[in-house]
Order: structure tokens, then C-alpha cells, then sequence
């Protein structure tokens, strides 16, 4: 297959041939806590009241993209039992093995994560497999516009490009990094992609309104779509070690020596981001494009955020808050007691059995601050 | 006995020969929800991390002044058994029967209270008894003045006055009520004792500076020490029926009879505090003193003064509360869980096991709102 052969591969409906869907299951979700926890953390909670996870609700998302055997989740070895649970169709190898639950022996960060990903997909799928990866703890509103954003993204990946998706700011948000968009790529089945001129850290709010006004900026939501090859190839010439590793333990990830080789081979991997690691250099040298994301999207990176993606204040049983003079205060209520709030309208209160937080939205960034409070005070049990 | 041998009969120290104290035990503490509880009232509670609680304090406050067998508790029914486990010695009746502890079978305020322990203490201890009434939920330090100005009423009292004690005010207060004093009454051995002009409900901020600044004013503080047949001859005077009552009563209290009078006479007597009872028509015609109580004193109504009261800003085990930016939240912790504020310095965290309040210490007041709130949603379990 070749790039020319793109358009009557990709149906306006229906699964995507040749596409496969990553999700990073990762990160403890600090500024959540105590209602994530480094052992249950953000993914694996239903956060919106929808009734399903904020993994599961990934997976739903993807698999009209990908099909019923398309998302592959990788994540920490000690959550593998509860993503199993949670999405019990990963379990799809003889006798139930985990053969779309990939399981990392240590947290290596996203690069390593996602590459090994690529590299299993580039093993088990051939050469002209594209993945795209998104995170496991996201909140997307607005499927069409996703999955039209993610059909124009394999488009521009199979041209060659890593592919992100930039997200529609609803205003100048200091919470998320940006990207800039430069000219278009010229594809025909992909009009709204665009080179990537530059990726920039979380900014403040006088910078943020800035680059609104000038048109180019969009949302880096960390979503990624890139033919395996190409991701892989890229991370040979940045850090040559690394794909190498990689590749070495794709190749026995499905034999018998998959554990021997992890065993010997993952804690030598390299620990950085896959922003820094391929994004940012290979933007720079011109390999990435991205493509309009116009649906709603938030990364639940703190109370505030929550706070804000839920339709009633109350996250759990409203039945057990009774709010005085505070309306809008946001209750977690996951600990089986009640919760009155009096006369703090931006209260935030998180109810757990053995932890309650009390804070207000202005404070939702320092959340971490309490975190590192009980670590030191040798509190690991509470983290 | 007569009122001319009232000097040899009050020595500096020891116990005033003749002089009892009537602790009321009642009340529920609604300001300090969900900590007091209807079933487990602020009396009940230690909450100055003193050791011991309100009542306890209470009692050991009054010994020095009544002796080991001076003091008489009138409590709820409900409440009979922990305050007899908090105060042992209150049982030193024929085996171990509550001699100095009062059941009441229903709450009828604070006349019926302590005109029964009157007319049970005039059934006792003949015509010249004295008796001094301290509310069970109040705090005091100033051990020596709080006795100096104790002295001085039993003096007051024996000279046939309604004597209660005016605390010198710290501020011009809104919550509580004031005493207005007059001429001195002339007694040698109470030279501070003056005639009251008058009491005031709680007044608003303009009005409490005002009072203050005539030098007049003090806070009442809802003791009263007086004669117990002074105030039974000023009941009869002023509600017949509920002296006549109360007297049936106390005549079977220590004999075959008393349940049968009880069951037959309680349900009727008046609903009365013992403020417009006795002190407010009583005062009008003169009969009413004060003394000066230069001691600290608060009633602690709400979390605002618990939290002034306190020398550290938690209630319970400090290792189990984390402050980020807060370093004032009141946290009161009692849940056996963690407790956590990041930035509001002005909160009050209440945790218990099947109940958290947050608030502020602004919002003190309206904590009652709260269990009106749950009351109206049917959960009398949490009041």
C-alpha cells in the first residue's frame, strides 16, 4: 500500500482500515486528589456522572474509529487488573491473555509508553499501520467533530506527518500548552490540515490572549496520529537507544521471552515525553501538522476543570449534600457520609473514606501542595 | 438561721456553708452541628482539648465552692446515663441511686429545670438553702475570680435578692444578651453587689458599643444565685400553677411516689425560661442583683467562639489535619479520617463519622440553617 491509495481508504463512516487507537493509561492525577489516588487514579473514575470511567469513555469513543479490536491501552502494571475489569474486551488473546492491554513493569513516561505501543501495532500489523494515541483521562464532548478531526488526521499520517490535534480555545486558559499552526498541507482528503509551526508551554494569561488574537493558536491536547514507521524512525535518529529498545521488546512481546526481555531491557529506557522526545524537534524540522479539533475537550486537571465539565455540583449521591448559601459549591461525595457546605459559594469539598479535602476553585492548582504535605509527613497510605 | 449571720457562714475559702449548685444540662447546641448532636449534646463534649468535658468542667468548677456533695444536675431523660458515667459521684443515693442527678421526663425550658432542683433542694436542706444555677455548656477560666464573684451573690442572695453575675464584656457583642446595673445594694460583705435596672436580648453591634460606653452594661451570662425559697415565693407570685407544680413534684422526688407525680405533673407545667420567668418581672420591681465576674466566659455557641477559645486551631488529633495556606482553619477531628484545607483561612471543617460540615467562621451563625435543612429532609438520624 502507498500514501496515493489514502482516499478509498477512508470511509466516511465506520471503522478506519489500517488504524489502530493508543491509550496511554497513566498519571496519578495529583491535583484530584484524594479522589484520585496514585492506586486508582483519574482514569479509572467516572468523573462526569455518565456512568462510565473516563477510560471506558475513551474506548467508546474510539472503537466506531478503529473497530471492536482496535484500541490497544497501555498502562502501570499495578492498574492492569482494574483496566481489565473496566474494559474487559482488551482480554482478547488465547484464553483471555491481555493481548490489547500492554502492562509497563515501571512508569517510563510517554514516549516509552506509546512507542511500545507502535512497536507491538508495527510487529503484529505491518508497515503501514497508523496508530493514534489520546490520553485515558480526557473529556471529549462532541463525537462528530472528534472523529472528523481524527479521520483528516490518518490522512496527513499516512502523508508522512505527525499529526496533532489542535482544540478550538474557548478562551485564553493558562492550564494548557499551545500549538501554532502554519500553512496547509495541500491533501486533498485532509483540507483543514495545516504544518505545525511550533508547540509552547502552558503560558500566562497576557501571553495566552495573545496568541488568540492572532488566529494561529489551538489547544495541544497531547493527541497524537502517526504511521508506527514514522514514529519510530523519527525516535531512531532522536534517541537512538531508546526505539532500539523498544523494537527489542516488541519482538518478543508476544513469545515466551516477552517478561525475560522486559525484565532486562525496560529499566534502560529512556524517561521523557513524547512532546519532547518527537513533537517539538521533528515540529521544528517540519514533520508535523496538525488538524482542527472544533469539539470540547478538557483534561479534568483539577477541581476547577471538573467542576466546571459537570452539569449539577454534586459528584456522587446528591442526596447526602445540602448546600446553605453556597450553591454552586462542588461536592465530591464518594466517602458514604453527608456533606453540608454553609456560605462558600466556590467551595470545593471532596468526600472519601479515609480523606476529605476542603479548598475552593481559586485554589484548584494547589491541590498538589497537599499531596506533598502528607508525603512528607510519611502519609503514603493517603496518596 | 437567719440573713444577719450570712458573714460568719462565708469563709474566703472552702465551701460556703448552706449553698448548693444546680447545673442545667440541657440544650442542644445547634450552632455547633454536626460536633453536638441531639443525641450527644455540647455538654457532653470536651471542647476546649482540656481533658475534660463542658459538664465535667463545670462540676469541677462549682466543688470548691458547694463541697463534694453540693452539686445537682437536671437533665433530659435521654441524657441520664452519660452524664451519670461523666460525673459518677452525682449517684450517691441508697445504692448508688442518682441522689444529685435529675431526670426530667421531657424538656419544658430552663424554669421548670431549676425550680424543680429548687423545690428538690428545699425538700432536702430546709428554708435557708442557696442555690447557685451554672449552666453545663459554658467556659470559664479565672478560677479565683469566678469564686470572688460567686462569694459575693451567696451574700446578695441571703439578703433575699435574685443575684446573677455580670461578666465584664471584652467587646460590644451581638450574641449575647446584657445586664443593666444600678445602685450598689449596700452589703458589707459584698460591697460589689449593685441593684439591676435591667436585662436586654442581644442588641446589634451600634447598640452593644453603646451600652458599653456607659459603663453600665454587662454581659449576662444566664447564672443565678438566690435563696431557693426566694424563688419559688417569686414562681408562686408570678405562675401559681407551675410553682404549685413543681413543689408536688419535688415532695414525692425522694419517696414511692415520684414517678406516679411525675408521669401526672410534669406534662403540664408552663414552658418558661427562667429569664422572663423570674429575672426580667423580677428586676422590673427591684428584687434582682448583680456582681461583677471578672473572669473569661463564654458560652460557645458556635464554631467562631470554639475556635476563639482554642490555643491550637484543631479539635482532636493534629496529626490527622493538613493545612496549605489555612494556618487558622478550625478543624474539628473527630471522624477518624484525614482532614485536609488548602487556602481557606477562614474555614470551619467539622468531621465526624457520618456527617461533615465546612463553613466559615463568618458563616458561624447560620450553621443552624444546616439542621434545619437536613430536619426538612426527613434525616433526624444526623440531628
Amino acid at each position: 500500500m502507498s500514501t496515493a491509495s489514502t482516499s478509498s481508504l477512508l470511509p466516511a463512516q465506520g471503522p478506519v482500515p489500517g488504524f489502530h487507537a493508543v491509550v496511554p493509561a497513566g498519571g496519578a492525577g495529583t491535583r484530584l486528589w484524594p479522589l484520585s489516588r496514585a492506586g486508582h487514579p483519574k482514569f479509572l473514575h467516572d468523573l462526569t456522572g455518565s456512568g462510565r470511567t473516563l477510560l471506558q469513555a475513551t474506548v467508546d469513543r474510539l472503537v466506531p474509529l478503529v473497530g471492536d479490536d482496535g484500541v490497544l491501552v497501555v498502562t502501570g502494571h499495578r492498574h492492569a487488573d482494574a483496566v481489565a475489569a473496566q474494559v474487559p474486551a482488551l482480554l482478547d488473546g488465547p484464553d483471555g491473555a491481555p493481548r490489547r492491554l500492554l502492562a509497563e513493569p515501571s512508569p517510563r513516561d510517554s514516549m516509552a509508553a506509546i512507542g511500545l505501543a507502535a512497536a507491538v501495532l508495527l510487529e503484529r500489523h505491518g508497515e503501514d499501520v497508523v496508530l493514534g494515541s489520546f490520553a485515558a483521562d480526557h473529556v471529549i464532548s462532541g463525537t462528530e467533530a472528534f472523529e472528523r478531526a481524527v479521520r483528516e488526521a490518518v490522512v496527513a499520517a499516512r502523508a508522512g506527518y505527525v499529526v496533532t490535534v489542535g482544540i478550538r480555545a474557548t478562551g485564553p486558559s493558562t492550564a494548557f500548552g499551545y500549538v501554532r499552526s502554519g500553512e496547509p498541507l495541500g491533501l486533498a482528503d485532509a483540507p483543514s490540515a495545516r504544518h505545525v509551526r511550533g508547540f509552547t508551554e502552558k503560558p500566562d494569561e497576557e501571553t495566552a490572549t495573545a496568541y488568540l488574537a492572532t488566529g494561529e493558536y489551538r489547544w495541544n491536547a497531547g493527541m497524537f496520529v502517526v504511521r508506527a514507521r514514522v514514529l519510530l524512525d523519527h525516535l531512531a535518529a532522536q534517541i537512538p537507544t531508546l526505539a532500539a529498545g523498544l523494537s527489542e521488546i516488541a519482538a518478543a512481546w508476544d513469545g515466551p521471552d516477552r517478561d525475560a526481555v522486559l525484565e532486562r531491557v525496560w529499566p534502560t529506557l529512556t524517561r521523557i515525553a513524547i512532546d519532547h522526545a518527537i513533537a517539538e524537534p521533528v515540529a521544528a524540522a517540519g514533520g508535523v501538522a496538525v488538524v482542527p479539533g472544533d469539539f470540547t475537550w478538557d483534561d479534568v486537571g483539577d477541581f476547577e476543570s471538573l467542576g466546571g465539565l459537570l452539569t449539577s455540583p454534586t459528584l456522587g449521591d446528591d442526596t447526602t449534600v445540602l448546600r446553605v448559601d453556597a450553591p454552586d459549591a462542588l461536592v465530591v461525595a464518594s466517602g458514604g457520609r453527608t456533606v453540608t457546605v454553609v456560605g462558600l459559594a466556590d467551595a470545593v469539598v471532596v468526600d472519601t473514606p479515609d480523606a476529605v479535602l476542603v479548598t475552593t476553585r481559586a485554589h484548584a492548582q494547589s491541590v498538589k501542595s497537599a499531596v506533598d504535605g502528607w508525603r512528607e509527613r510519611g502519609r503514603d497510605d493517603l496518596l
